[in-house]
């Protein structure tokens, strides 16, 4: 009998049957004692998506609704989970309100909205479709080692340090920015918030740090650290400043500490961050 | 003696001395009453940017604050200009009130940040860079057309329809959500709001409209119109929605009527719109 069951489901884009398999095969292997439940759902494809924006929703509310299913794990990103919110948040009941889910880029959105209403336990880390990495299956490892265990070797490193604990969220940074003078942001008051991106030119990295630096909704965040900035694309001409310097001059402008460097991201080195106190 | 004389600062990226010396040609056979005052800053170049972030401060505010210039067109956008906000805002004097002040694209960031206050006439309309459009200079033309002469013919045609008259305010999509959630921000309330953007995939526009469509802050505005979607980036896969019949569902979101197109955006079809009531 699994002492875990975990289920995937795609709010975004699809993953493949053949991804799939090899993730149970790795969780067979790595933590017997789980059992992951894959949503057909996941295989569907409709325009961009893993299946409309109701499939979606219904996948994603018949798991999180169910009293069998302990965790959902977010099949992957890729854009779209935004576009189920106002479907799903108002229709997921008690069972949904004890569960993990864990998953981060796109699923940010996801996320964010579960913890602006405290519905269970938001967790960023790495996600199913991150079998085809080259990293001998680290990055599913670390998930399933959270959420079958909750290993705390997998934490993200600045929040096992000891000493003061202060909550912290994570957040891919177009994600995150897109969610800014919406209601579906949560209030990350006292929050150290940590922040990723992947393919975009650095350009777009400062306007998206500008819009950080000046939210009115961030102003009592306790500090920011840098995660990952992966894949950048080529600024014309070279953009003059690197990310860590840009992410500094924002934060002195939204008035927070920057706290240095997060092991988050799009990357092998994602490792794992329990939204609120770990 | 010139009737009006205008003066081409470049807030955000530089451009060239002979694109300026077309111009100045250019203004001379379409409006020969205009003196044109192209600052040397317009060709200054730091990473990025046409000059460091007090360089273009400095330039903007020289112009601004100077009685003797009755309008600012602003040279190109490319970005930046939101990263002089906080440096030149809290400095525009007596002089600048009055004036006109003329772009679009990412000079959005200003024009948005001087409607906000009040600050001179702000209007979205075609930017001297454009002398490189195939045009036989009609876009130049559109903008000298309303600076110098408050030619009506050159509006974008809906506010020039007669019966009810609303105000208005045309953004760059991205320009416009990335303020959202920002005290830069203007109050768009009975405002017809026109979107146009350029060089985006559709996954991203549908993005910036869930942000757009989400905004507590929007939420009074009249209704959307769409202008021109350029350029727009390979999907992949195809994303299924069409432009409009995106903005439409996230109008809905927002509770506002769509009120069909717009004769704005990145194109040779960018016509004149002037904040508040034209």
């Amino acid at each position: 009998m699994a002492a875990v069951k975990i289920g995937i489901v795609a709010p975004a884009r699809p993953i493949t049957q053949v991804q799939a398999d090899r993730v149970q095969a790795l969780a067979a292997l790595f933590t017997p004692e789980v059992e992951i439940a894959v949503h057909r759902q996941c295989f569907a494809s409709e325009g961009h998506f893993a299946g409309s924006d109701a499939v979606r929703a219904e996948a994603f509310l018949n798991y999180a609704n169910d009293p069998g299913i302990d965790a959902i794990w977010f099949a992957r990103g890729g854009y779209g989970s935004n576009r189920i919110l106002d479907r799903v948040m108002p229709q997921l009941g008690p069972a949904a309100r004890t569960k993990t889910y864990l998953g981060y880029s796109d699923m940010g959105f996801l996320l964010g909205a579960l913890y602006a209403r405290r519905i269970g336990h938001t967790v960023h880390g790495p996600m199913p479709l991150e079998i085809g990495r080259a990293d001998q299956g680290a990055s599913i490892g670390r998930a399933l080692a959270w959420l079958v265990n909750k290993d705390c070797r997998v934490l993200e490193p600045s929040l096992d340090a000891g000493g003061e604990r202060r909550p912290a969220a994570a957040f891919n940074l177009a994600i995150l920015t897109s969610m800014i003078g919406t209601p579906w942001l949560p209030d990350l008051t006292d929050h150290v918030l940590m922040i990723e991106d992947v393919s975009e030119p650095l350009y777009r990295i400062d306007r998206m740090l500008f819009q950080l630096g000046n939210a009115t909704q961030l102003k009592g965040i306790a500090g920011v650290r840098l995660g990952m900035v992966s894949d950048v694309v080529e600024n014309d001409p070279p953009f003059g400043e690197t990310p860590e310097f840009i992410v500094r001059r924002w934060c002195d402008a939204l008035g927070v500490p920057y706290l240095g460097r997060a092991a988050i991201g799009h990357g092998a080195g994602n490792m794992v961050v329990p939204f609120g106190i770990a």
